[in-house]
Formats: structure tokens, sequence, C-alpha cells
């Protein structure tokens, strides 16, 4: 099935306790694209650069057999820009730069190619240009998928919850939950959020794993605890691309399925914070992700029966 | 097989957003007897109160078939107190008042036919004593458990260090494991608490779970996400009694039997904040235990086959 993930291709500065890089590719439509790709061999991309992208980036996204027909290059300008510092435990970080550059006015086009895909994920964007690229759309993809942040709760309110009443996933982080909400309890923000539309509902808790409900179904999947963790950045957007992508490879909206999803973007994640950037996803081997899942499986299954 | 556990039987004043109680029946040593009688119907407990006790505290763990022959009753003085205010979050608390009162010199004393137990549960008191405790066994008992909390580590770091050398499973939180071994990752923090002497370990997370080491293996289980947390105390405690509880029940010390015990564990604990105090843990049924484990199931329960 095919699948069309919308967000941002960037270029990011990264400090953390372990290294520093200057810089580098991301964006959430990269860390997106590379994850699913994984998965779906019919992944597209749709963002905007600038002249200044490496052309090393391109090639990443090409030797994963990404589709970028729908990448914009805006000749004579800069690519958005994001600069960062981690603090030593890793959850937190302070923004050094942020250079929206050809964000600031991003029209997404989707290519009439891609008018007709299964699956479309669309990235944490202001909800106005979400909505662009679904009304774009020939007819609504079997499943819409959306990731937000606090900064549009703040600023386009209702714009966001008319996003939120047309998709089938939100992402969102714990936090986040909580002030779309005003409920302490993850699972009354929950109910309430999927009263606003969402049928499934992930709830990311970084370090803390990530929480799927559906209905009056709820699945948990801790984040696999690792020695080191080098880059935090992108992890949120690895586990979307590998949830999306595992989903769009086996056209199975099962709630079990759904399961399967966050377990395989989890352990995408996982390999994320591993490196800078992309590095780490980038040259993911089959057998790798398999011996991770098994981690997974290793870390949360017990035996008991019960009569 | 019997178990002894070892702690506070104390009264506290709790506030929480959403009531308040005076007064009410609580310490580390009353939620582990009280979670482990679930499982295990020789539970003996040392401790210390004063005459201010309220006689149906007595009763409540007469009621559970607790064996309080090791509980000094101190004539002409007071029990240990405790006064706390949760946030909303339900996480973080302020101590308003503390009040040690008998637990200032409390000299352990274990009870003839207590010296041969085969489980010793050493709740969160001052290493010193919880050697005291450990010296006047017969023989070493088959399993030792001890709590802790960072306090020790700023003002008794030697006997802390020593006592840990000598038990077979350490329960700590998570920021508590940081703190000991300066290290920032749970997994680097678990080898080396594990080198100096516990050959398991169990670190809390709270409301984010627990995580059990041993050896080269690791096992999560989640805090069961609830609508309502209405009072936290003695969640911890809880978790601790029906773990201990449940393992010398059963008398299986393999990683699979840990495993079980966490998960039953985490379910005494998920009853315990239901209620203020012992309430809810007291009125517990088996059917609910198994309906509560069924939900821990379910909740982390997914089937991949890799081939």
């Amino acid at each position: 099935m095919s699948l069309l993930v919308v967000g941002t291709v960037a270029l990011d500065s990264i400090e953390t306790p372990f290294g520093k890089a200057e810089r580098i590719i991301g964006g959430s439509a990269t860390h997106f694209a590379l994850a699913a790709s994984f998965f779906n061999s019919d992944t597209r991309l749709v963002s905007v650069i600038g002249e200044d992208f490496p052309v090393e980036g391109l090639k990443q996204l090409a030797q994963h057999r990404i589709n970028t027909e729908g990448l914009q290059v805006k000749r004579g300008e800069k690519s958005f820009f994001w600069a960062g510092r981690y603090h030593i435990d890793m959850n937190t970080r302070d923004t050094l730069d942020t250079q929206l550059n050809v964000l600031a006015d991003f029209d997404p086009v989707v290519p009439e190619s891609s008018k007709d895909v299964d699956f479309l994920m669309l990235g944490n964007l202001m909800p106005s240009i979400q909505r662009k690229v679904l009304e774009q759309m020939h007819e609504r993809p079997k499943l819409v998928m959306m990731d937000t942040m606090n900064f549009w709760m703040d600023t386009a309110w209702d714009d966001l919850m008319d996003m939120i009443s047309r998709v089938d996933v939100l992402t969102i982080n714990d936090e986040e939950a909580r002030q779309l909400t005003k409920e302490y309890s993850l699972v009354k923000a929950a109910k309430q959020i999927m009263q606003r539309g969402p049928r499934f509902l992930v709830i990311k808790k970084g370090e803390n794993g990530a929480l799927l409900f559906h209905e009056n179904k709820l699945f948990f999947a801790p984040a696999l605890p690792l020695e080191n963790v080098f880059d935090p950045t992108g992890a949120g957007d690895s586990f979307a691309g590998g949830f999306i992508g595992y989903l769009s490879s086996k056209n199975d909206l099962s709630f079990n399925s759904m399961k399967r999803a966050v377990i395989y973007g989890s352990a995408i994640a996982s390999f994320c914070v591993e490196k800078f950037g992309i590095e780490r996803v980038a040259e993911l081997t089959q057998s790798e992700l398999d011996d991770r899942v098994q981690d997974f499986i290793d870390l949360v299954q017990f035996d008991i029966d019960l009569v």
C-alpha cells in the first residue's frame, strides 16, 4: 500500500553530553520516510528544502527508495535549520536557534501521482498546512495519522481541533495530552481526545514508552532501556514512521496489528538514538531489527496462568 | 515459606487533590505485610508503635493473619507520624510534618520463633537498624530483600554499602539509583549496583513502572494507567510486599518467577492507590486481583512471529 509522509526536511546542529554534530540531515519527514521505508518500498515524501541542502541527503533518501517527487527545492533560499543542546538527562533540551527559512511560506504540493495514496502521515506542521495536504487528496486515504505539539494549541486552537477531528490516528506526547484536555490522568485525557475524532491515539512518553488507545482498549510499549542514548533527536518521528510504515505494509488495521506497529515503531526509535541524526536507522539491517524486537519480547513477556 | 517484614507502622495525615485523611494507619511494614499476606499466610511483622496507635489498626493486621509478635508497643510514647500533601500530578509531594517518636530509638527485636524465617524484607530504615535485624537471624534467610532511599546515601553511606552487599534483592527508585551510581543510564546504574552485591535489583519508576535486573536479564512491568489515582502513599511498599509475598509463597527464585512477582507486586500497588492508606488492599479479593493481572497481560501482550 502506498504511503505519503509530509513534514520537515531540515538541517540540525546538535550538542549532547557525548558530542556535537553540525548541520546534519534531520527533519520529521526525513525520519518518517527512512523509518517507514524499512517496511514499505512505496514511501513518498512531501516537503521543502533550500539550495543549501546537501546532495548526500538526497542520495540517502534515494538509496532507501523514497520517492521525492513531492520535495520542493527553493532556488536562492535556505533549508529549515534547528540547533539545540541536550541536557545530561537527555530528556530535556534547549533550542539554541530556529531558522524557518523555506518553511516560513511552505505551501505543500502533493504530486498528481500521490493524490490517491492509501496511507498518509502528517507531521507536526501548522494545522492549516496539514489541512492543505489532506484537501489535495482525490479520495480520503484508508488511514490518516497526524502528529502535533503544544505550540499549535497556543496559537491555532480552532484549526488544530478541526484537523484532529479529521484523522484516524493522533500522536502526541504526555504533557501535550494533558495540556490539550486539562486532565492529568492520561486515561481520562485519551478518552476526551478520542471523542474529538481520532479512533486511535498514541501518547508518547519519551524514555518511558508509548501508550496506544482505541475504544476501551489500551496497549503499552516501553522504550528499550539502553546503556547509551547518544542523540534523542528524531526518536518520536522514527517511532511514527516505523508505526505507519509497518501498518501500510500490512494493510491490517486491527488492534493486534496496531500493537505490532507500536513495537516496530519503538524498535526503530531505539536505534535512532544510538547515533546522530539519521545515521543509525539509515544503516539498519533486517536481522538487527529482528534481534531488537526479540529484546522487546524478552523485556515484557511473562507467563501467569489465571485459572 | 515463612516471611518476616520489618519497617514502620505509622500514622499518616494525607492531603491529595481529591481529599484529606487524618491520622490513618500507614507505614512501610503495614503495607508490606498486608500485600504479602494476600499470598502468604505465614507473614510476620517486626516494628514499633506507641500507645496512641488505634486498636482497629491491630485488628486489621490480625484479620489478615499477620503475626505481630514482633510489634513492640511503647507505653507512654507516640507512634511514628508523617503528614504530607500531594501535588496535582500525584507524583510529587510536600512533607508537612514528621514526628519520629517511637522510631527515634527503635531497637528491633526479632522474636525467637522468627529467627529462622525463610524470607526477609527489610524496609527503608537506617542501614544500621536493618543490619541489627539481619544479625539476629539464626541462619541467613533464603532471600533477603531491602528497600532504601537517598537520605541514607547522604548520611550513612558506609553502612548502606555494607547492607547492600549483604542482600539478594534491592529495591530503589530511579532517581536514587542515579544518585547512588552517578550514572544517568539505568542500565549502567543497575550493573554498578549489582556489582556491589544484590543478585536482583528492582528500580521503581512510580507511574512509569518498574525494572527488574538480574545478571544480563532485564524485565519491565508498567504501572497500570488508571483513571483515578486517589492516594499514592504506600504504592511502592505494596509493590514490594506483593513481590516478596508471592515469591515466598512459591519458593521459586527463577527469573520467570521473579517476573511474575513483579507483576503481582504491580497489581497490588495499582489497588493501593485507589483509596486512602491501606483501605483498598485490605478489602481486596482474589477475583479482583486476577482481573487486574489480566489487565496487565492485555496491556503489554503482543504477538510478533520472528522467522
